[in-house]
């Protein structure tokens, strides 16, 4: 075995190889247009030991290639990639735990309420993504003039996600029109509680969306129940590791309907960290435990809902019509304070859940990471592009957009219109400078830039489009002669056509076919008169690529 | 204080005090209505204790009256209820957890597939019951012959629950139909694995319609993941402890979608027993670990693999047309045999929840829960009513009627629909020993046996029907006269009317509006002519207001 240390300072030799091989970015071992892996964990072979290493690419695209004994399977790591994730690096924050959130009171929120108008969060996409952030990190948001329509909460929740239909159907009223003879419904306060903690899974988010609101009172109050969680695990830290590991029994019963969920008023991820909170005093059912635990829950109990009505944790705030308050249902409670029973009130609510708000923030923050790239299009890209009669912004939309009118798998499309990017790197290099002979490298360099957001499914036949003109100038009767006279021209600095070793070198890697395809849809690119769609409508085709 | 321990033998004085309150039954700290609690735990004051018990009640119906200091409450608790839930009772079982499940290898499920006709199963509640009952022990149900129809899938989630959209939308096609360019899906097999571990929550349950299969091979496999997880836990401690503790982070990731969790391999809940189960290598992203915790966990991580692999855990079934595969997705892995090319392969899949599923079955088990009372409605509720000109059955089936007519809540119909019960039990009690003077404790009789299945705000009612007609004679004007002559001759064997003293102390009772109400729609219940719905109808208002 050769020294197991990477040539570029990174001790490969320390990283625990299964780790190192399961990440394995090649296309062998992870589908290109999905990016999931495509082995099994026990398809390795057992005795895996690195056997070589060796530095590979260069600048940003800077990589390290491991070749694997017993099997002799070839990894390329990308040594940014080797950067973010060496072996003890803090994780990805896991935003659904106490880690990833703003813990609060009151006071911290005063003059900074998450809020929009409605118009702006539909029409904006970085107000919807500061929106749907303040869920994720305050645990709420209030959207204003959202319209007064009976069903809009539902179209609300679409904004981010997917409606989760219950017995209450997909939405449900909360109408309290005034009448004397429902006594459940009066002048009441309703203590800050958790919604449907007798469901599992319950649902993570909800909506309400106030209709009517005269009531005289009725206003709304918030409490962050992290916050208040950890409040107590500093206070009482022996009240709250009981109220963690004792499933309470929570019952909801009707004529259609019998669910029963056990669960902890407080759940913890398996590091102890706070992952959400249910309660409701209302559907507690009776708790079978010896007499001396059911001493130490009830008082911990007690205390925990003792803190959780100081009023320095409750955020009030009154919705008026138009208003939608939308809330993690497995962090905040809500309340409403007492109100006066000769008013209307009526709010229509709906539940939702985290993941769909998450994915739905994460794909908008897309075109943020992809910023750079939109850049280039619209700068360094709309000049000339020498010797060929499209400016080179021009060249790389058309690429792209003819690979897409060939059904490409989406990631040919994104190397197809991202191929020559290697010419706005770093210096920016002119058309000048390409004709001057400084163009044999655009192909690696290009590659190497990209592997900043993308894996080598994108990389590689950006890497190799270069070399698949030389291979098709061999082996393809008439290719040359097709080719633009520029193309001819920069054929020589780049090399020129290969020899048949060359060439058949080059038919034998494992990304030849995309590289020639890509090549195909270059050389199709340079037509004047080409109408292409603007660089944002790849920017979904591309998001979805993007290595997290 | 007096002595706190109960004239029934129940150390009263041993039990939590904060507890035992928490669970008074009586209509000021339960609503009537949804069996919820009106009251937060807070409100109860600091210095609760127990000032003297009593006996109460008789028979079946025995209960322990507990007077409270200091704020002198009064709660009746059934002896029944305090036997059932006794500190120290084992806890009802957690069904979501292996402690309520039948784990298994494929030899335990030979010839015993948990599976049904789709008519059987939509026509007869007790099949639905018992393949149900299936899916929460065994993981999972096959149902026959369900229509080959598109989008049929939905309506088989509708059968016990709702529909979990997603970002694949409300139904997904796993089709895969002969084409030799699609390379993902030719002839591989899928080892077992969980659906969507990126989403948070996990949809609870997978559905799977076969509508075409055609392929040589595509055959299907299920492993349970928690007899899988208990076998890891006996075979390797180690290991399992490994993957309870280790978040991994799973991801999904396309143009539209970016879905990130964090949870382990194994969730235990607050008690260490397994509830959960993600195994799924295509979508497990980089872990960011020390090295010595990524060592660990790889090795923990193949181990557990390499079982979930092992041929006897593994239950082969090919589904075929009209086949529906439902089974818990948190549980059970889901695999498929290799097939050959030439094949067509058509599956439409949905999620859905377990809650609503387990809600579902325990709504049509009170049926059998309500058999005692169905019998006696067809058995000894059909003999006369000897001095009326309708059977008991009809009496109190017009009774339950006209409070149903007149709007009345729930637990007031049922008590007008079982006010007479007490006439049926224990020896039956005809009409002949009624008009002899027997009958002066069938309302307490009646009640007290009622206090198996429903709480105090149907008993109550029953209870006080007798004394409501006593009070009825005393205070309304005319009353007396409008008693059918049989309700006049049982007065006097009943006591007779109240005197002034004994109505004024009716009326003070909290249940004498509710009392009353019934007596009204028990006077009003002789029609000989009256056609009522049969006990049936009343079934799931009765089931609503059982107690747990």
């Amino acid at each position: 075995m050769s020294d197991p240390s990477s040539p570029s300072g990174f001790p490969i030799g320390d990283m625990p190889v299964m780790w190192l091989r399961d990440n394995c970015p090649c296309a062998q071992c992870r589908d290109p247009r999905s990016g999931q892996k495509l082995f099994q964990i026990g398809d390795l072979p057992a005795g895996l030991r690195v056997k070589a290493v060796a530095a590979a690419g260069g600048g940003a695209g800077q990589a390290v290639e491991v070749v694997w004994a017993p099997d002799g399977h070839r990894s390329a790591y990308p040594t940014a990639w080797l950067e973010a994730n060496r072996p003890g690096t803090p994780g990805r924050r896991d935003r659904r735990t106490e880690d990833g959130k703003e813990l609060w009171t009151a006071r911290d929120l005063a003059g900074r309420l998450p809020g929009a108008r409605w118009e702006d969060y539909v029409g904006e996409p970085a107000v919807r993504a500061r929106m749907l952030e303040s869920v994720l990190r305050l645990g709420f948001m209030v959207l204003r003039g959202v319209p007064e329509r009976d069903e809009q909460v539902l179209a609300v929740a679409e904004t981010f996600g997917h409606v989760r239909e219950t017995n209450y159907g997909k939405l449900f009223d909360v109408r309290v029109e005034p009448d004397p003879n429902n006594l459940a419904f009066t002048s009441s306060a309703i203590t800050p509680h958790t919604d449907n903690p007798y469901r599992d899974p319950v649902p993570t988010l909800q909506l309400l969306h106030c209709l009517v609101n005269d009531a005289d009172g009725g206003d709304s109050g918030l409490v962050d129940g992290f916050g208040a969680a950890a409040l107590l695990r500093r206070e009482d830290p022996e009240a709250f590791e009981v109220l963690v590991r004792t499933p309470v029994p929570f019952v909801f019963r009707d004529a259609d309907t019998d669910l029963r969920a056990h669960r902890p008023l407080i759940g913890t991820d398996s590091l102890g960290r706070v992952r959400e909170v249910r309660f409701n005093n209302r559907s507690i059912s009776t708790l079978r435990l010896a007499a001396g635990e059911l001493e130490s829950f009830y008082s911990a109990y007690r205390t925990f809902a003792e803190l959780l009505l100081r009023p320095e944790l409750r955020l009030d705030l009154r919705l008026v019509p138009g208003d939608c308050l939308v809330f993690d249902n497995t962090r905040l409670l809500h309340a409403r304070t007492a109100f006066a029973q000769d008013g209307a009130r009526h709010l229509q609510g709906c539940y939702a859940d985290l993941d769909g708000l998450e994915s739905t923030l994460a794909v908008l923050r897309r075109a943020d990471t992809l910023e750079p790239l939109a850049e280039l299009f619209e700068g360094a890209g709309a000049v000339e592009y020498l010797g060929e009669p499209v400016s080179m912004a021009q060249h790389m939309l058309q690429a792209g957009a003819l690979a897409e009118a060939a059904g490409a798998p989406p990631h040919l499309v994104a190397a197809a219109l991202l191929h020559d990017i290697g010419h706005f790197e770093g210096d920016a290099v002119t058309g000048r400078d390409l004709m001057g002979g400084n163009d044999n490298r655009h192909s690696h360099t290009g590659a190497d830039w990209l592997g900043r957001w993308f894996g080598p499914e994108v990389t590689e036949p950006v890497r190799l489009h270069v070399a698949a003109k030389r291979y098709l100038c061999a082996v393809e009767p008439g290719y040359y002669e097709e080719l633009s006279s520029a193309s001819k021209y920069t054929l020589e600095v780049q090399g020129g056509v290969m020899s048949p070793a060359e060439a058949a070198e080059f038919a034998g890697l494992a990304g030849a076919g995309d590289a020639v395809a890509v090549r195909r849809w270059d050389d199709g690119a340079k037509d004047p008169l080409g109408v292409t769609p603007g660089f944002e409508h790849f920017l979904p085709l591309l998001g979805g690529l993007l290595r997290g």
